[in-house]
């Protein structure tokens, strides 16, 4: 018989608790780290994460909170990213460098390491040593709170072994998850980080009043600024209507739960960005998607107006009036 | 001097009476043919239409509202149709076959014309012998209401004769209105035609439980399914992602007003499609939209299961939650 793949994953937020929920109602074994030591606690008790989606309900016969991130790794055979992009490389600090040999790691981050302005899977390539064949990413359409509530949903793996991204996707399927493979990895991992930054000036257009005519105008002319970047990173013919892309951004930008959306609609309503980062108490991922995205095309010189303006607004103080009327008349 | 141009607008609903806002307000002088003896005297009164966008004050300088078709046709240089789909032929019944002789048709319909499964260019050319150069369409991203509380919108002007797209763009742009010309017009009505019937297969979705994961992965296949049907119509190099196709379709499918969406929505909730008609008093444009995009796809055979689908509800009296769950599980 073939021993059950082991799986860690690492994070306590919504979306690390999404996932949870999936993989251990397959009876996959998942070792769960969180930080938060009496969030463990609460688990352990209760088979209930008291912080996010909290009317899920675990069974510890297959879910195994811990604190210990040293012991969630080295028992896994997958581990799961899920800790803001922000957060990673702190999160990771505690792992000695070989930490991942011979497991295979997903990102289900969108966004990237502040300051270094890599992508996940560049950066565990880089820091860690995970080979690009020992990476795949996890791509949406995907409201966490719709797992939560068995609504059907779909997911994209992305990998450059097709191979493993479809041994990844038979541990998702279920009666509500689809899942499939996709070899675009850094397509969809660019994708995603982009459709934070879209979010961001979708919530800033609709804190100036702006409409859903405007929106649709922006979201259209933001699908072919992510074409114009991607393909001048790595020209490759891929569909962006596909809906590991168009779907992923339609759901964050049409979301009123997004937390870039509401971001972007407080700093277009005049919050500062650190009043409004202090009133909801968290930062928006599009936040540090906007600067690194923003340094990586100082090289690319692809014309980004909408990246421009954003990043304009929110790192250089520019009114968001201002910058939206300039779009405004760049859109078609 | 140059004469002042002159614009006919037939039809009272809430698309007519934004472009005639628009139009005025470029102090335009436009004739506006409404079938309703009384709202034009309420116009003439009191300078509001009674029924739409009743908020809209007309400068009745410019604003010429009449009873008399072949009147208001007479004196215009161009025409704007604006009367929905079904009631095309019974409109323009009172005309003589060269009334639109040396005229400038603009169509600002969403839709086919019944039974006959005819663009309403292909209808004008065939039935009144208007030219194709001499035809235009308007496509959005755009809500009407939006244009009353003066949203910042764009429109696309299709014709196959760019010269005349732009002339008539330069009689719509103005503070909150951007117009562009493009000359794929068949592929812009046609996607027009198409996003009301997706917008119909959200609604029918969305009355069936599913939720935002659902419609986002509904919208990208739909963008996929619209390109395999205008690539068997007509092959030719079109980016779907710009604002006339994409945003028109985003527009429409992620709008709570969209009449389309309303009537699919109970459908989804189990209206039969004679109780969900007589309960909104009106018929949604996809549902005869279906009929002719069905039709004419027996003879080009594409692959198009959401179009299928709605047939089959509205048309073969299949179970809503059958025919959604096949599309479930063909999408990715």
């Amino acid at each position: 018989m073939q021993e059950r793949e082991r799986i860690a994953v690492l994070g306590g937020g919504s979306w690390a608790t999404a996932l949870v929920k999936i993989l251990s109602e397959n009876k996959t074994d998942v070792s769960w780290w969180l930080r938060n030591k009496e969030d463990v606690n609460h688990l352990c008790q209760y088979a209930h994460n008291p912080r996010y989606l909290s009317g899920i309900h675990f069974n510890l016969e297959y879910v195994h909170p811990s604190n210990d991130i040293l012991e969630t790794v080295a028992q896994a055979d997958w581990v799961i990213l899920a800790v803001p992009a922000a957060f990673v490389k702190q999160a990771l600090s505690p792992l000695a460098q070989d930490a991942f040999q011979g497991k295979t790691l997903v990102s289900a981050i969108k966004g990237m390491i502040p300051g270094e302005n890599l992508l996940i899977t560049d950066f565990l390539e880089q820091h860690y040593g995970v080979p690009a064949e020992r990476q795949c990413v996890i791509a949406g359409p995907c409201h966490a709170e719709e797992v939560a509530l068995e609504k059907q949903s779909y997911l994209t793996i992305g990998s450059i072994d097709l191979a493993r991204a479809e041994m990844f996707c038979a541990l998702l399927r279920n009666r509500y998850v689809k899942a499939n493979p996709l070899d675009d990895i850094d397509g969809v991992e660019y994708c995603a980080v982009m459709k934070n930054i879209i979010a961001l000036a979708c919530g800033i257009a609709h804190g100036l009043n702006y409409g859903d005519n405007f929106q649709a105008v922006l979201v259209s002319n933001s699908m072919e600024e992510i074409e114009r970047f991607l393909d001048a990173l790595m020209p490759l013919h891929r569909d962006l209507k596909g809906s590991a892309y168009l779907g992923d951004l339609l759901v964050t930008a049409y979301s009123q739960f997004s937390r870039n959306r509401t971001f972007g609609n407080m700093i277009g309503r005049g919050y500062t960005v650190k009043s409004a980062q202090f009133e909801m108490n968290m930062v928006a991922e599009g936040y540090y998607a906007v600067q690194s995205i923003y340094e990586l095309n100082k090289r690319l010189k692809v014309d980004m107006p909408i990246t421009t303006a954003v990043y304009n607004i929110l790192y250089e103080r520019i009114s968001p009036g201002v910058e939206i009327e300039i779009l405004k008349d760049k859109f078609k």
